[in-house]
């Protein structure tokens, strides 16, 4: 029902030798409204796939439920301008959601103050707990071990992926999206659907490390972050903060520790 | 007043044969709220830099206003959580301002429903003019030219930058930002605020097309879009109805280009 995930779009390939024809797959991206109890929370530019997941991932990052079992009757329903991801709240997170839209509300100009935006901007995070132990090497290829489960930007070479990564058994989880906080979100949904302790592991990013990816992380209790790219210096206050180890510019066999580096060890993995 | 725009940060940099300190310049992310006659409009995590330029371009992309001139007044205010940039409209855009308000609710969740939110994602696009001609070669070196005028990407290897072309002139604006979409603000703000026609030349980008960068694009007159990277399958689409001409994986000495590409031309450039 939903859009494929890309599409196959005829350009010309401009070189300094020559001008052909090309025909690229590039990337969808839809706009998705994130309806609960049939009032939309957001609606953000994605890629259309697993989008059950999306939603799961949403409503538990934005703190609508705590758990995927809170979630009812998902539906996708699709719309001349774009898709709604549906879902009905078991009653007793139905007050949750009801503070959270007027929370939601502020950042984007209901008539609160300026004030009360930031405020709601900069929301306080929890401290994760102690986590699994990564050797240098695990961290070292991380990377590129989720590069290698990344089947939409193989066709696209334009997408983002996050990926859980578990001590001694590498990338077990993969989910991709055109935005790398919609893939982390997907990813944290995926997991909580199948059962999967997402504190047991560590996220893997192909992107930098900003803001919102540390908010989520600590939020579904991550404790390593490790992107291919850099961190925002506020990212990284926000890590120390919550207690995450981050590693930024993973590539080429080497890496940067910030932040709590005592879960990054020589010698063997922490496996479960 | 307001945070520099990068910060140097303490880590460790972890290498196959040695491991040693290093002090890394990171970009800033700062909470930005729009304020517009004492109302925010919205929140953006951004580099606290040209902000002035940032909110102008933002009520200009988002239709709080049609011209600079409409703003008044520009502050800065520091805030525990973030800064406020403040302008006061004329009197005779605070009813656009009003209705802008009205239509900015939707997406986030003040209890429509998501029909209308999606509506609003999918604002309709002005028919872009005919604008200028650029030859292949000024397109093949265009990212190149534009990474040369990155001070902010120098310093943190983690920024993005849109860049202003102009037919046998090369690159003659620049504004950088962790946050593509800001950059763009950034740069339609700058221009408008010392009165250069932004139909009279091309955007160059660091990052992929989407499709907010289009929408911007052909709400600011711009009538050629290059990018470093992929177009997305639905930002093509946009283009294609807005009259624009998108040329995206500008790199390498190539490109290809997608969507009118009559703007693009063999020989002399179309200097004004």
């Amino acid at each position: 029902m939903a859009p494929r995930p890309h599409s196959s779009q005829s350009g010309l390939s401009v070189q300094s030798d020559r001008t052909v024809a090309v025909h690229r797959s590039l990337p969808e991206e839809v706009a998705v409204a994130m309806v609960f109890d049939g009032s939309s929370a957001a609606v953000m530019m994605a890629t259309p796939a697993d989008l059950q997941d999306f939603a799961t991932g949403f409503a538990l990052s934005e703190g609508i439920v705590t758990a995927p079992d809170q979630l009812d009757g998902f539906e996708l329903a699709e719309h001349p301008n774009g898709l709604e991801a549906r879902f009905w709240l078991r009653e007793d997170r139905a007050e949750a959601l009801a503070a959270r839209r007027r929370f939601m509300a502020g950042p984007v100009g209901c008539g609160l103050c300026g004030i009360d935006s930031l405020d709601a901007a900069a929301r306080a995070l929890p401290l994760v707990g102690d986590g699994p132990r990564f050797t240098r090497a695990e961290v070292a290829c991380a990377t590129d071990r989720l590069r290698d489960q990344q089947p939409l930007h193989d066709q696209t070479h334009a997408t983002h992926a996050a990926g859980f990564l578990l001590p001694g058994q590498g990338i077990t989880f993969v989910r991709e999206d055109v935005g790398r906080h919609n893939a982390l979100d997907k990813l944290i949904g995926a997991m909580a659907r199948q059962g999967t302790d997402a504190s047991a592991g560590a996220v893997v990013m192909t992107s930098r490390l900003s803001v919102e990816l540390v908010q989520k992380c600590a939020i579904a209790g991550v404790t390593t972050l490790i992107a291919v790219s850099a961190p925002t210096a506020h990212a990284l206050r926000l890590a120390e903060g919550a207690g995450m180890t981050l590693a930024a510019f993973a590539r080429g066999g080497g890496f940067d520790l910030y932040a709590h580096p005592h879960r990054i060890i020589d010698g063997v993995p922490d496996v479960a």
